[in-house]
């Protein structure tokens, strides 16, 4: 860490900050300038965190040069992390697509979806029982009947199922039925559930907060893998800016830099991020360009009759489409995407 | 809601958009353009709210031209809200002042503080037993210790109290102790704990969220008054920006937005907004200038030994000093404030 | 300046970095540690600003200490800055009232407003004659008849004039006209106008851009002050952030972090900011509260028939009604404001 | 175009705005409800452009249906735009690479360069002679000298090239040198250059601004093609956000949106959108796989003696790896990407 004061600060000021370093246990190296004196300590700073230094006087800015986040980061542990998941690995080599419609609606709708998204090749059905809709008169999904049917699509078809938990008195309901918990944007920063899920068994898909930095959706995951769970999947879904053609900005360049940063496996919903479906498709390739572990995409047998989010979710043969179109970039960038051979397809079906 | 065509549309496609309208109840207008076909529709289209019009056809844009929430609308209620908390009467002609602590920490730190800051006027004593931190290393506050600490100091000094709560599991212990539950800017859009809080009979001061438009705001208190709980009081604390000198960008134009928009009380929180305890008394001014109905203010008895957010915390003395210099603003824009006569505060003090 | 290096970098590498800083002729400081190794530079590190640091193996950040303008900095020159034009005075005391309509349009439009806005204490009579408008079928304003008209207007007034320059090809022409020369948002950047406008002898009102921080403000008021011109006035009128209820969201927490950092005047133009007239008034009183040295607001003879902006401008009896609110506001800060005696005004109209 | 008034405006008011609309010529729909009336304009509504309505009483909202650009737009021309530089064609079925340093340094530097680049596959080469920068103490180009120089190894390469042009008055010098003229993201609303350029026969590369709509950045290009020069560019460079790890947001999602709203060419600049070497070649793949028709890209000799921007860009070696890992990715989504036979690179060399 370093403190940085003003250059006139009084030497018994410069002293107090000082001491308050010595006391907590650390070494100071003094650097004076003309106009800016400059304190460093290296070392472990963690203790200093909740030290206000800014209210010292003559400090003018505090600068950590470890990041805040350990667990979660590339220095503590240099390989990535592969989460299993039935028998799909996320963050391995292949290309994991999990789709499915925004919100459960019933029998037909989930199943249809399920049994199609598996035969073009995705390997997760996602679906919302639970939804955080931003207006009260939305729908807000089903509920526990949802969480069933979306159960047993999943196990009818052999898919995985992932579907969001938005508050801690739901998540031993949720965990009955899912095989991932998700966490919606605007839960990333919701510390109470964040820490309850850590304390879960099954892999959480976290997803990044409309507002949220890079390092702060870094710190969200340590939340949860400080108490325990280390089966996080970090999912870029677009960030709030001034655009407003676009629902979010998606920002894509957070798939290198978290790959950077850390260990976790990182995954784009490019649906939400766009809120137009024209422009999914695009975005998924882009996606697969640069790096990502996989895909989260909404998929609706008739988004005409979706009761959630139809602008932007795809058509089941333009998912079809897509995931056919996929496939050499997925090969360009040394990656493997697995499809269901013809047999398994037919077993599905019938 | 207004439902924009592509002039080229042929008229089957837009004869499926009128025949859905039609089955929904709801007689459709049309104006054709060469470039733009118009449908318009009048009246309460609440039922069309989950219809995906953008999956149709042709659909280019839809556009609502009624507000999407209706309890928190000036149109529902012409008159400003007020909100009794025991003597204290939020969203009439007096300014409120809470003041206190960003964490309740001792006895000796809230008791000094609740005291001082009951001195110089203010009438709700703000402490958190709860705190949301961005990283799981910082302190996370006291818990029901907390709670009790604030609650006394309180009592004592005949202030009344608000304080976080975070999740729903933690409603019923925050009840017993405080008078007005605080709704953080990472919690604004969650929305089990809102439905919840809008079951309680306390008042719910909701923090807007950093990324979150006025109109998500007032969806957001919506969700509270659909429960039942009238008495929310909204709370300006800063937007998410590029602009990085202060740690959020201040939106006091809010204020106008939101008394025009609604008739519920606004406060504003110029300690977080700003980040740093220098620009909190301009921005405190600046905040009365505009119309605020209250100021929710960072003091700390010693803020170089605060355990949060120290850099952005007034010290008492500069707290009282804002106070003074904030009650001929007051005055000069028709607005009141009153403090205790002399023989109360001694009243306290012994 | 401060360069961090990763802790494993190996000698050779570090040893690279350290020469190049010793090559440009400054110390360093070095303190290892086991996951950071930091090199401080002290002093006067401006012949280091396009040495590529982040270009050496190891290298993970670089901090500059010392801000990176100097003529606009109150470490540069620690007494405000007061800009005189006639018998104005701008940065004193007394707050300056600048109004106008958004664009020349013709001679009763300018001379009826500059005689009600003078009436009414405004100081100086602003209005476009080159516009910059977003759309290229938007009016552009009348050019030099247009500067004509404004001049005549300021003459017969006693006001002094302000009003935008766009190019430099446009400066010579503007000159001959404006007391003031008026950079605006779109340009702020435009460096090589900035540069020319530095070699004149008037006073700049320099308009922050759009997505412009307080710090680059203040590096393109250092552009006019290193070319000699030293009579600069800083200009908050919004910054975009995602808020669409306002055309662009005023930062007036600006002023204060303006105050603080450099020695140039402050002003708020409300109108521009928030877009819509209904702001104007209580984001007018903010900015007083908040410090500002002055205002620009706009002001019509009638909104309705105007060519441009017409919906964020003020009547004239609004604006003399906000006038009227502002005094007792002025007065609370300790700042001043003289209007013309009732006399003056009857001379003026006749 | 629509106006919404409010329901409770009575019947004179709504019945002059529907006299103005008459009186410009236009029929207008109307549908009342209890809340909203709406106005309806169908057809041509550009000369309502800056008709003021919301000065009108009970207007609460003007929507346009039409969108504000017509030589840009999609609808004016649904095939797409190619542009000839030399041999070269940009908007066609090939990826074109324009590469080169951020600044022209001197002989050795941009000949190297120029025939390296040339040797990977670039088709433009790209150096800086007028350079805009944030601070008035950074390097600022070389001005004509920097022109000549790069001129020369274009020449000798057989490249063409693009370099920035910063204000009117370097029109012509400039004009004398490039084969494509750019204009930087902090010039993309300095409409005077826009209008002067358009009088110009070479195509214009031209940036979007850091907060800058779509719709906005098309506006600006519609400044330059209403002038008669159809060749413009469209350039993606990042968008400023709260985001501090990369230096800006690359929103690759303006790629698929300016396709579908646009006939013009779009290219990305990944240097200058995450200012991090690291993430240019992840983000220049995703531009690839997002249907981008070019890129612009930072290279340099060696990066370490760069003057400037060497954070940002890549050594030749990385340049000539990133277009290897380029090429199936261009196969893969359908578009070629052509480069020199052996004999020629020999030829260049010698």
């Amino acid at each position: 860490m370093i403190i940085i004061m003003n250059g006139k600060t009084n030497d018994a000021d410069v002293e107090k900050v000082i001491q308050k370093l010595h006391e907590m246990g650390h070494k100071v190296h003094i650097s004076r300038g003309e106009r800016r004196i400059v304190l460093g300590v290296i070392g472990d700073v963690e203790n200093l965190a909740s030290v206000p230094f800014y209210a010292y006087n003559g400090v003018e800015e505090i600068i950590r040069i470890i990041k805040p986040y350990k667990l979660a980061s590339r220095e503590f542990k240099d390989f990535n992390t592969i989460i299993k998941v039935k028998d799909i690995t996320i963050g391995g080599k292949e290309v994991i697509v999990m789709a499915g419609p925004c919100v459960v609606e019933n029998e037909k709708q989930i199943f249809e979806t399920a049994q199609q998204v598996k035969a073009s090749g995705a390997k997760i059905l996602r679906g919302g029982a639970f939804k955080p809709r931003t207006s009260p008169y939305s729908f807000q999904g089903l509920g526990e009947e949802g969480l069933k049917l979306l159960a047993q699509a999943g196990k009818e078809t052999g898919l995985a199922v992932v579907t969001e938990v938005m508050s801690v008195n739901q998540i031993d309901l949720v965990a009955e039925y899912t095989d991932i918990f998700q966490v919606g944007a605007r839960n990333m920063q919701n510390f109470v559930l964040l820490k309850e899920l850590g304390k879960t068994k099954k892999p959480i898909l976290l997803k990044r907060g409309m507002a949220v930095t890079i390092e702060e959706l870094l710190l969200s995951a340590e939340y949860i893998l400080t108490q325990g769970n280390y089966e996080v999947i970090l999912c870029e879904r677009g960030i709030r800016t001034f655009e407003n053609y676009t629902r979010n900005t998606l920002d894509l360049s957070a798939i290198p830099a978290l790959k950077r940063l850390s260990h976790l496996p990182v995954i784009v919903d490019p649906s939400h991020a766009t809120g137009r479906w024209r422009l999914v498709s695009p975005m998924a390739k882009a996606a697969i360009a640069a790096g990502t572990d996989g895909l989260l995409i909404e998929v609706h047998t008739d988004p005409k009759s979706s009761l959630s989010d139809g602008a932007q979710t795809l058509k089941l043969d333009t998912f079809t489409q897509l995931i056919k179109e996929l496939r050499p970039i997925i090969q360009a960038v040394g990656r493997e995407f697995n499809i269901p051979v013809e047999g398994e397809l037919d077993r599905i079906k019938n």
